[in-house]
């Protein structure tokens, strides 16, 4: 099918579903589980074809990794289980008033189309399409080449609980080329698709802002920064560092960079070394930090920062330490090299929690909490379909919530102006 | 100066104006009246030359309405003393709850910088900094060429303004080339410009669109509907009909196509053509419509409607007019023809006005109201810096809460994940 004609498939689609009571939404989604259960030999035989190939064509196996779907069915399937238990956001009112002699309010409604392009990750095609039609929403989905089998299985099992709840299966379709023309055709189908939503690396995210016509929520690239302040109980404050860069460092939210106040500085960078490098992180260290390290002869694991390591998203155990001499140094360090992510101070200064958090511009800004956080399960939201960095719309975590729009409604009594 | 270097400017005054308290932001704004006010004689004279100068060009008589303040730059001043009462929405909390043992709330924060493109009126350059300073946002402003010289006196004043308070002069910019060069280069500072604004026409937003790489506001077009139902009180559905044609029919919230109840058309038709037609209007006629006009010896301003009318945003004194079987025909002409802007229900049966609201998916859909309430100062905004009709961020009137983003504030104990 072309582009063209799926766009409007999808676009006829979202009437339908914005239109599906919270019941049918529900249903669909227990019939989403249940055929992908029952066809769970053919997707893990898919996941696997898929697999082999990527490996034979040489595919590093940490992407491999994000690719297989062995042992992980069940799990991912319970993440639906609990988007069923989440409030329907669809027709809520808000923000009511009388003004003007006339009655005011909005509307919550589904967003209609949604545009999703990633990679590798065929548990997304899952999770989006459950976060997708319980709002009431549809989706065009282009995962990547290599799991093109995987997620054509998964996409049949989902289109076949579509139809026997009568809602259209054309409410979540597959690109099936694996030809990188459609991700540009995708991203011109501004008079179907409303949002495009990229979920993989900076290269995918810049790709879509400079080639779509459709809104983009840009985001999940996080160069992430702990403030270690001068009144911080470090003990403390190096279980939270261990946590932030230590317990998955693959991900965006992972920690990055620590700031550390120069009056602790001294007994703090020897003791984030000795604990830090326990679980095999190495170090990036401005001169000052080298120069504690070096008196300590704890270099071992060190080398000296150059200025592109600021801004590096490591995604792996490195972390950049760099001595700062006060709070307003630490808040400029992290304006000029934050990606805008998630930032967080460790203080037992009230005031200076709250400059911090009054002058640091984030997705999502701690006090004495570890980054790993900012993650719509942990925030609260139930699940996410991504996290935006860019400020329209939606900042953070994207759950239900921020899959939808609104409308004014008004009621007159044969109202003129 | 390059494009790049207002951009980079405005990022930085972006991060003072975003700290900027209530009482300063409403000093600037008194600041930027009395300034305006001390040179009204060289406004005035500015202006004076672009007229003259469009006029020598050959510029229609609308677009030089568009463009004069002469007599108009008082009441404009009014509209930012308004704005100076307005809340503050910078630093509100909301959305606050305790999840996960955090102490969990969103902050709300400007946008940042707003690149604004528009046409003719410089009483945009006014309005949008108002609403711009007042939510702590900065604004990179292209006017039209045509009105270059009145744009440059009110920048030149807005700046003064500024640097009075101590607020950086960047944070209220304007493009003085007419170059449209400069356009393109604007839609595509992404590092700088956080949001787009497009104030003019369907060619404008469309440009803006496909090659910007900044999310981009569009709207401001509306091919707006109002459906007649059997149940409608004819005389006072007359009078919505009227105000919503004829209050100021070159705006995009003037009623386009009324839609007619076939039970009440007979009486309705006629009555419409006799009441609107003492005002000026014209009407664009469905077959059955021009049968009853026929028949009835009223097809004098009457002309027989073309498919492309329907799709047509008049901006003028034609009203086209199309019977219809029942509800669900009304919500299907609506759903393909309506841009989404501003459509309503005339009707005493609350179940269709129900029925009405849940399937007709606009920016704002009324129940027995004119569409020319569709504006920011009407709808309890205050004012309002464009009007959406897309999906995200925000839909129908933006007003200073609109021009906001926010941000996750978590507060811990140490907390890890």
């Amino acid at each position: 099918m072309s582009m063209k004609k799926m766009g409007a498939a999808a676009k006829a689609a979202a009437r339908a579903m914005s239109m599906a009571s919270t019941d049918q939404k529900n249903a669909v989604l227990k019939e989403m589980v249940s055929m992908i259960s029952q066809h769970a030999r053919q997707v893990l035989d898919a996941n696997k074809e898929d697999i082999n190939e990527a490996e034979a064509s040489g595919l590093d196996s940490a992407m491999i990794d994000r690719l297989s779907l062995q042992g992980r069915l069940e799990s991912i399937l319970k993440a639906v289980e609990s988007v069923i238990t989440l409030p329907d956001p669809v027709g809520e009112r808000f923000d009511r008033k009388v003004y003007n002699h006339l009655e005011i309010e909005k509307c919550r409604t589904p967003i209609g189309v949604l545009g999703v392009i990633y990679e590798s990750r065929p548990d997304v095609t899952i999770d989006v399409t459950a976060l997708a039609l319980k709002s009431g929403n549809c989706a065009i989905l282009r995962g990547g080449s290599e799991t093109l089998r995987t997620n054509g299985v998964l996409v049949d099992a989902i289109q076949k609980a579509l139809a026997k709840v009568a809602l259209p299966a054309a409410a979540i379709q597959l690109v099936k080329s694996p030809d990188r023309i459609y991700v540009r055709k995708l991203l011109r189908l501004h008079d179907s698709v409303d949002l495009i939503i990229p979920r993989g690396g900076a290269a995918l995210h810049r790709f879509c802002r400079e080639n779509s016509t459709i809104p983009v929520i840009t985001g999940g690239i996080g160069v992430c920064h702990l403030f270690v302040d001068k009144t911080a109980d470090l003990e403390r404050s190096l279980k939270v560092i261990h946590n932030a860069k230590t317990q998955r460092p693959t991900v965006c939210n992972a920690l990055d960079t620590v700031l550390v106040h120069e009056a602790v500085a001294e007994a703090f960078v020897v003791k984030a070394i000795d604990l830090l490098r326990k679980s095999g992180v190495s170090f990036r260290l401005d001169p000052m930090a080298w120069k504690i390290a070096e008196q300590a002869g704890k270099t071992d694991n060190c080398l000296q920062a150059q200025p592109v390591d600021w801004e590096t998203e490591w995604l792996s155990l490195v972390l950049g330490i760099r001595v700062v001499k006060d709070l307003a140094e630490a808040i400029e360090h992290i304006a000029k090299y934050s990606t805008g992510h998630s930032d967080g101070i460790l203080t037992q200064d009230k005031s200076h929690a709250e400059r911090f958090v009054r002058e640091v511009d984030s997705a999502a800004v701690y006090v004495n909490a570890s980054t790993r956080f900012t993650d719509g399960g942990q925030l609260g939201l139930g699940a996410e379909v991504a996290i935006s960095t860019q400020k329209l719309h939606a900042r953070g975590p994207m759950g239900l919530c921020e899959l939808t729009s609104y409308k004014w409604v008004v009621h007159g009594d044969y109202s003129v102006r």
